[in-house]
């Protein structure tokens, strides 16, 4: 019957998705209950926030209003929820990010050997308990445990079993991912900005992608792969709070609800990440723009960030009491404070050349990245997901196994190259022999050598079809380099300590004057800076991870410097890029700076634009525009072309449906749809008033407007559309995807990876 | 002949105001270079955003479209003026904060006594040097000094130097303050707030503002008045910069671009204050709402910031190569991980009634302020206002002298507070005495006593005509407070120390169970969050400022509670409590929620409403229209009520003039001002054309959407005014000024000290 109307339009595929979801939503009952127009979106569309911010001022309202102690406690308990939901997720995603750690160490593990104690020890907890001096022979390499004595054959045993197992791992969570969450792939960081924008996502928020998500990044990063663990970290979260918030109604039924705890989730999986809890924040306020200027939103983050930090702290996963490996690294200095006269002038130097070594090496990562994801995209390799996870692994793991430095995984190499040499602690594959210069050369070819294979492996592997973060693999680029900057300045100031250069340093060459392990730090933030163009949460995760708030001024100089020399070889960061070439919704919040164009120059004239006429247009026009045209709304007009308001898709066919089901069907189709108050005297048995469809909250600009303005309008009020009007005449109209083209124009590969053209 | 026309305008006094400073800037030359409209604000309005930024936009488009080398170099050179003021702002506020520090330290030491060296050493300067356990003889007390023996004697000439010089320093600041610079009184945060968020008030950050706050602030620092100086740190700041960004036309002429400079000098002002860059950038974002969404004024923020602390720790005033005093609290320690284990779940419930005493107290203390600094404007007091700042200097000092714990200056006892008690270090005041629980009690009764005395003198001096921060004696208060709970748990802790309560506390109680040094930071932060109402930037600073990272957890609970128990006794914190009361024009970033209003009830009708009519309003209609009414700007609408633009009164002044000039005054006053395209065909000889005047940001709404909507449009996009439309009519405008008073209208003292009714 009524279904008749719906189920008989054939339309663009995207159309009979967005009815199809809309039927399950409506679980049978739609008659019985009208839904608020609006209030669903399909996967793919983008939320209008104006909308929800109104429909979520109606639902306090109607609490709020509530007689008695119903009307005290509800908001109450409303605000309870929001609070359970976020602490459960800094909770679950802390818990999830010590097992993940636990997980990883002992998988990395087993590619070199086994306890003998029992197989599900790693090699810390294996030689744990042993007092200072004492040799751990309980931790056995595969070649002690199958007793070959054979220098030969030991070697190839341990390289095959390193390889084979890498292979192993990494072709299981290509497999996993590939058959059962495919959204599981990736960094997920640009997903995430952009569902925090407004695009509409779900799917990728499931709780099979979760498990797949975080179960796959364990393999992964266990296999050796050039990859981190905290862009998929924050999806994790982000996928945790989605969960959490489907057991209230108030986040089911409100998009910008939700999206706030998505905020404060994401903040938290960067917390867990890098045991940094003001960096999650920090995060979240300039990468994902997540909390715009709402600092309810960022102490909830703030409070989810710390959370998710205490409860890591609890399960201790390194078994050191700290958050992060790293942070080991100034601990040999007894305050910190001691450090602050440990960097000179001069030192400047090198420091901002590790910057513009960032800052460009940073750009061809992303370049490299981009040219490899679309031949993937275009190629026969794009076919065979998991043979190239597998392929990549044993590439990775034969490279990395002969060429030291790369063989334990990269957050044990970074924790090294961080570290200072210290005579009383082991040295590191050779890198603190201090008095021999050939032994200082090889390291710096090393280093660089290593440098330069991961710059190739990284660029390759952050797009294939594994969980993979791009985060650990550029500090681990950065701090090689920085390293190798260090080591090249120390040899220096060896061979010459008197040069007028080194002045400032102290006159006995066997003091300490170079710090190499701060010199690799440099070149992490550099490195950071170049491939992400974050700023102010790359030194505050930096100092959080390393402990150097002294030496907060030189970090900053050197993200700085990358930074700009960065964006001079193209503006955009590795997450914007990879966010414009699947033409996600999502506005960048830079300033935007037009050459004088105004808003006509972006809006779609009203010549092209499908319009409902008051008074003018029947019913069954209306539904033909419904069948033929798959826009979220469109414009109403009166007969003279004057603006009479906005309506959706959504709300018009639920108002048709409606009267249908109380009126009839007879004679609808040659009904005229009113939607002004003009029409009051024309007899109700030849129209329908549809006015209570249009929507309250449209954003009306003329066109003269500059393109600057519109497209901050755009940016602080997150609007789907806004309207042109002259003299109240309808003149145009620009959507937020109109200005996200409008931004994306100047990347040569926007929307190359974009699955199907989105819905309008 | 045509300043006739200007200055035969006799209007309020506002409107001459305006034209005079108009004069002023045009510096003679007016008819030669024509001034873009809209460009000059007088000192009481607000600025439009929209408009600035639009000016800005042609500026930048200017610089980009010059030929060649030219257009390559001039926008750099634009941004390197921009980090030209910021870095010498950062510089210039540490070496100014040290210097304070410096002469602080020195005037405070000089109520007790003197150094043998010379009469300008401080006691730490006097005494530094000596080997551990040998005694400092250098500085002398009075008394010994001028080498009296009697026990009375002494001890009356130390109280009243003590005394004596409290009342000449609170007298001369405000002495100082009240003859040369009135605007350098009290803390600056709200002037601060409503600048940076558009009100032009550029007398309050004039270079003689400056010198007189800083000077103000040593005295009153000095003077032992319940004062801190934070707030004004960052009025001294934003002056710093302000003096700087003259030196360049792009600050003088742009609003918006002076206000990113002004924010990143904030920022830097309480990184000084504070020795806490990370807190100082987050009380920018929290607080002050500096930031907005653009992440390039936050970098900006964070380098000033870290640029102004390290100047600060070059210059070392506390001669302890630390930042600030506090943070010697935790150094007591190993490790800051140490600290981990030592706090059991059983004391949140201490820790949260600390937070309810603080959100309690805040709301107390924030009521008192508003009471005392009405009764001051309402009655003699506010005649005589150095008398009574010479009165409360007596008072203060009298009461501290008595109760020894208000002897020393605040951020001492603080600092003492906060450090737990080492039998190896010297005991403050008997506040360690362990096994006597008389002296316990009797440590108990004084410092609640010194926090209630504290709490009226804190909220009397808040106001007086004295640079006066609220943030050190808020602390103070919270420090007080949480010590003296502290002890009360350790009593009954060391009383029974095997009741169920205590089990999870070692079972030895002569081991520490219970730190009242962190009871201390608790309170610190509890009394913060009451008063202030800030959040996550409040618990950034305390962990920056004591170094108890890892009891980030409580600090956070306690800060939590406090602002939920304070906003239940009135939502605002006291600095929005101050714009309110001064009527600034500034929008609390609040979300805002309507009980179902829509903007209708809140817009000014088109009936009540002075506009100009498009092709029938002459010259001389207009010139009596500005002469009578001393709006910022009008309406245009055509015969038929259809809205033609906006326009503001500088610009038709300006039209005007120079036509006059060009064209002469003959038969001008009988000529039609025409707005729109639509009279080009009238003779050119009967109208002027003054479509050029029309503002071409302006933001149309229709008065249907919500008052929420509208509220949030203009906190995010901060325009001058909207406009309403309906189908082409202007229906109605609303101004900034009408937002803000909707804001206020629910706090009863609102507009109780503001100066004379402000301009519209």
């Amino acid at each position: 019957m009524v279904a008749g109307f719906r189920h008989s339009t054939p339309g663009p595929s995207d159309q009979y998705n967005q009815l199809h979801e809309y039927e399950l939503t409506a679980t049978g009952n739609l008659y019985n209950s009208v839904p608020e127009p609006g209030k669903k979106y399909t996967d793919g569309s983008s939320i209008d926030w104006l909308q929800e911010e109104a429909a979520e001022r109606e639902r306090s309202h109607a609490l709020h209003s509530q007689a008695g102690v119903r009307g005290a406690l509800l908001p109450a308990l409303d605000s309870a929820r929001m609070w359970i939901v976020v602490i459960a997720t800094g909770i679950g995603i802390g818990l999830a990010g010590a097992w993940l750690d636990v997980l990883v160490k002992w998988l990395g593990d087993i590619r070199e050997g086994r306890c003998a104690y029992g197989f599900f020890y790693n090699s810390v907890a294996c030689c744990s308990g042993l007092d200072a001096g004492e040799f751990c022979v309980e931790w056995q390499t595969w070649s002690q445990y199958f007793h070959i004595k054979s220098m030969f054959a030991s070697s190839f045993l341990q390289a095959f079993v390193y390889i084979s197992l890498a292979v192993i791992f990494g072709g299981t969570s290509a497999f996993l991912v590939e058959n059962y969450a495919p959204y599981a792939f990736h960094t997920g960081i640009p997903e995430i900005k952009a569902i925090l924008s407004g695009y509409v996502f779900d799917a990728f928020l499931s709780p099979w992608t979760l498990l797949i998500k975080a179960l796959g990044l364990a393999l992964a990063v266990a296999s050796g792969l050039s990859l981190g663990k905290e862009g998929p970290l924050v999806h994790v979260a982000c996928c945790m709070a989605y969960l959490f918030s489907r057991m209230f109604k108030q986040f089911r039924h409100n998009e910008a609800s939700k999206r706030r705890v998505l905020a404060a989730a994401a903040a938290a999986g960067v917390s867990v990440a890098f045991g940094s809890p003001l960096g999650g924040v920090l995060f979240g306020l300039e990468e994902l723009d997540a909390f715009a200027s709402e600092t309810d939103v960022m102490w909830q983050g703030f409070v989810a960030s710390a959370i998710a930090a205490v409860a890591l702290q609890w399960v201790n996963p390194f078994g050191t009491a700290k958050l992060v490996l790293f942070q080991a690294c100034y601990l040999n200095f007894p305050s910190v404070t001691a450090l602050s006269d440990t960097w000179r002038a001069f030192e400047l130097i090198p420091w901002i050349s590790l910057g513009v070594i960032g800052g460009v090496l940073g750009s061809l990562i992303i370049r490299l990245n981009v040219e490899i994801a679309i031949y993937r995209r275009q190629s026969a390799v794009g076919e065979w997901p998991v043979l190239e996870v597998v392929f990549a692994s044993g590439v990775t793991a034969a490279l990395s196994y002969l060429v030291v430095f790369g063989r334990v995984q990269t957050s044990e190499l970074v924790a090294n190259l961080f570290q200072e040499c210290d005579p009383t602690k082991g040295d590191y594959h050779g890198l603190c022999n201090k008095y021999s210069p050939n032994a200082t050369k090889e390291n710096i070819f090393l280093l660089v050598l290593t440098a330069f294979i991961k710059v190739v492996l990284t660029a390759w592997t952050f797009g294939m079809m594994v969980p993979a973060g791009i985060f650990l693999p550029t500090i681990g680029i950065g701090a090689c380099l920085g390293r190798a900057v260090g080591l090249v300045m120390q040899s220096i100031y060896r061979s010459h300590p008197t040069a007028w250069f080194f002045q400032s340093c102290p006159p006995d060459p066997s003091v300490r004057c170079i710090s190499p392990g701060f010199y690799a730090i440099i070149g992490a933030a550099s490195m950071l800076g170049g491939v992400t163009r974050m700023t102010i949460s790359l030194v505050v995760i930096l100092f959080e991870l390393t402990g150097a708030l002294s030496h907060v001024l030189p970090i900053m100089i050197s993200v700085m410097t990358a930074k700009w020399v960065g964006d001079a070889l193209g503006k955009d960061g590795i997450y914007t890029v990879w966010i414009a070439m699947r033409r996600y919704p999502w506005l960048p919040p830079v300033h935007y700076r037009d050459q004088g164009e105004t808003a006509a120059h972006v809006m779609r004239s009203v010549s092209d634009l499908v319009v409902i006429k008051d008074g003018v247009t029947t019913v069954r026009e209306l539904l033909d525009t419904l069948r033929q045209h798959d826009y979220h709304g469109f414009p109403v007009i009166d007969k003279h072309g004057e603006y009479v308001g906005y309506t959706t898709r959504d709300s018009l066919q639920l108002a048709i449906d409606e009267i249908h089901f109380t009126e009839g069907a007879y004679g609808l189709e040659d009904k005229i749809c009113t939607f002004s108050k003009n029409y009051m005297l024309v007899s109700a048995s030849n129209r329908i008033d549809m006015s209570s469809t249009l929507e309250t909250t449209i954003i009306q600009l003329r066109k003269e407007v500059s393109q600057e303005m519109l497209v901050s309008m755009f940016q602080k009020m997150n609007p789907r559309q806004i309207i042109f009007t002259h003299a109240g005449k309808l003149t145009g109209m620009v959507t937020k995807r109109d200005i996200v083209d409008l931004l994306t124009q100047h990347f040569p590969h926007a929307a190359s990876l974009a699955r199907e053209p989105p819905p309008t």
